[in-house]
C-alpha cells in the first residue's frame, strides 16, 4: 500500500544500491551524489510510481527501477536549482545543500551524473523492452524542455516580474506537475495499463500536483522551517509571485482543496483499489512540510 | 561515407529539428539550447555512429537519432564544462559561451535540457525497442558517473596538482574516449551488430579517443587561437598536468601516431568496408583543430 514504511525502506535500499554500482570514477563525485540522494526526501514520486504499478496489477517490486529513475531526475533538479546560479539556496532538508559540502562544480557534476543515472536505471528495468522505450521517452519529455527544465526556465524568465496566474499554472505545470505526471504514468507503463488508465492517472498527477505546488506556496508562509527543513518565508523576501500573493492565503488552501478532490475523481474508474492513492492525495493536501 | 558533407548536412538538419520540435517551454531557453548545438562543431561523434552504423550494414540515416543524441550529450557537457564554477571558458568553437550570452542559470538548464533531449532522441529512433534499451543503457553508462562525467569528476580533483601519467589517462578514458566509445558502439547498436563487432568499435574507439586527447594537449601547445576557435597555452597558464608537459611535445605526438595506428588495425576484420573509418582516424591525428 501507498506509503508504507516497507515501500519506502525498498526505495531507500534501491537507490543505495543503484549509487553504488554506478561504477562512478572517482570518490568525491559519488559522495556527493549520494549525500543529496540519500538525504531523506518524502519520496513522494517513487511512491507514486509504485502505487500506480500495483493499481494497474503488477508487483511493485518490478516498477522499483522506473519509480527511482524518476527521483533520481527529482534530486538531480534540487541539486542544480540550489546552486548559486540559480536559487542560491544553503539549506535543504535541513541539510547544507550540496555545493556548500562539496562545492560548485562537484554539485554540478553530481546534478548531471543523477539525470544521466536515471536513464540507465530505466534501461535496468526487468521489463519488456517496449516498456522501456516508452519509460525513457515519457520521463525525457516530462524532465525535459517541455516540462520540468521548461518550466524552470520560465521561472527564471519570471524572476523580479509581477507575473499573472495564467503564467504561474503554467510554470508550476512544468516545474512539478511534469514530474509527477511521469512518475504516475511510469508506474502505468510498467505495469502494460491500458491508454484510458495512462490519461486518468495523468489527470490525476496533474491536480495533484498543481495542489502540491500551492500547498509548497502555502507552507511557505505558514509553516514551521524546522519541520520543512528549509527557510520559510522565502517567496516574500524574493518578491515572488505565488498563488497565495495573487490568491489571498485563504483562496490558495481552498484551491488545493478543489484540485486534491478533482485528482480523487480521476480515479474512481478504479473503484475501491484506488483508495490509498485517494488518501494519499488527500495526506499531500494537509502535509506540514 | 564518413565526414562526407552529405553526413554533415543530415545531422546538422536533424539536430536543428530535434531542438524545434521540443516542445521547449520557453523561447529563451531553446534559443539557448541551439545556440550552442547549431555552432558548428566537428561532429566527429555523430559521423561515427553513423560510419559505424553503415560498416555494420545499416541504412545510415536510420542511426540519425543515435548519432545525434551523443552529439547532443557532447555539446551539454561542453555549456556545462565552460561554466564560471567550471573552466570559466568565455569562447569556445570561435563564439562567446552560452553562459556570456544567456547568463549562467539559463546555460546550466539549456545543458539539463540537452542531457534529457538526447534520450528523447534514443527512443524516438525508428529502430526495434531491444535496441533502442541497449542504447540508451550504453550511452548513460559512458555519459555518467562511470564515463564522462567520472572523468570530468577526476579533473577537478586533480586540479592545481601534478597527476602521474596514470591518472591523466583513467581521466581522459573518462573525459573523452568514453562517449567516442559511446559514439561508435551506438553505431553498431542500430545496425544489430555482432558483440564480436561491437568489441572492435569499442576499442577502436578508446584508441582514437586517447589519440584525440593527446592532440588536444598538443594543439594548445602548437596550435592556431584562431583555427581552434578558443584560447592556447591554457593548460600551462592552469598548470595542468598534460600529455605534453608529462611526455614532452615530440613523444606525445608520437602517442598520437601510435594509437591512430592501433585504431586503424581494430578494423581490419572488417576489411576494405572499414577504409573510410580508417582515413577518418588519421585524418583526426593530423587535425589542426
Amino acid at each position: 500500500m501507498l506509503g508504507e514504511k516497507e515501500d519506502r525502506v525498498c526505495i531507500e535500499e534501491f537507490l543505495k544500491e543503484q549509487v553504488e554500482k554506478s561504477g562512478c570514477l572517482e570518490p568525491v563525485l559519488q559522495e556527493s551524489m549520494a549525500y543529496s540522494l540519500l538525504a531523506g526526501g518524502k519520496r513522494i514520486r517513487p511512491l507514486l510510481t509504485l502505487a500506480f504499478a500495483r493499481l494497474c496489477g503488477l508487483e511493485a517490486e518490478k516498477a522499483m527501477p522506473f519509480a527511482c529513475a524518476v527521483e533520481m531526475i527529482h534530486t538531480y533538479s534540487l541539486i542544480h536549482d540550489d546552486l548559486p546560479c540559480m536559487d542560491d539556496d544553503e539549506l535543504r532538508r535541513g541539510k547544507p545543500t550540496n555545493h556548500v559540502v562539496y562545492g560548485e562544480a562537484t554539485a554540478l557534476l553530481a546534478g548531471d551524473a543523477l539525470l544521466t543515472l536515471a536513464f540507465s536505471c530505466l534501461a535496468g528495468a526487468d521489463l519488456p523492452a517496449a516498456r522501456i522505450r516508452r519509460a525513457v521517452a515519457e520521463l525525457a519529455r516530462e524532465a525535459g524542455a517541455a516540462g520540468m527544465v521548461g518550466g524552470q526556465s520560465i521561472d527564471l524568465a519570471s524572476e523580479g516580474k509581477q507575473v499573472d496566474i495564467d503564467t504561474l499554472i503554467q510554470m508550476d505545470l512544468g516545474k512539478t506537475a511534469a514530474l509527477i505526471k511521469a512518475a504516475c504514468v511510469l508506474g502505468c507503463i510498467a505495469a502494460g495499463a491500458s491508454e484510458e488508465q495512462e490519461e486518468q492517472a495523468r489527470e490525476f498527477a496533474v491536480y495533484v500536483g498543481l495542489a502540491f505546488q500551492i500547498q509548497d506556496d502555502v507552507l511557505d508562509v505558514l509553516g514551521d522551517a524546522k519541520a520543512l527543513g528549509k527557510n520559510t518565508g522565502m517567496d516574500e523576501k524574493r518578491k515572488k509571485s505565488t498563488y497565495v500573493s495573487l490568491l489571498s492565503l485563504e483562496k490558495a488552501r481552498q484551491q488545493v482543496q478543489e484540485l486534491t478532490e478533482k485528482a480523487v475523481e480521476c480515479l474512481a474508474p478504479f473503484g475501491d483499489k484506488a483508495r490509498d492513492l485517494q488518501d494519499f492525495a488527500r495526506r499531500m493536501a494537509k502535509r506540514d512540510h
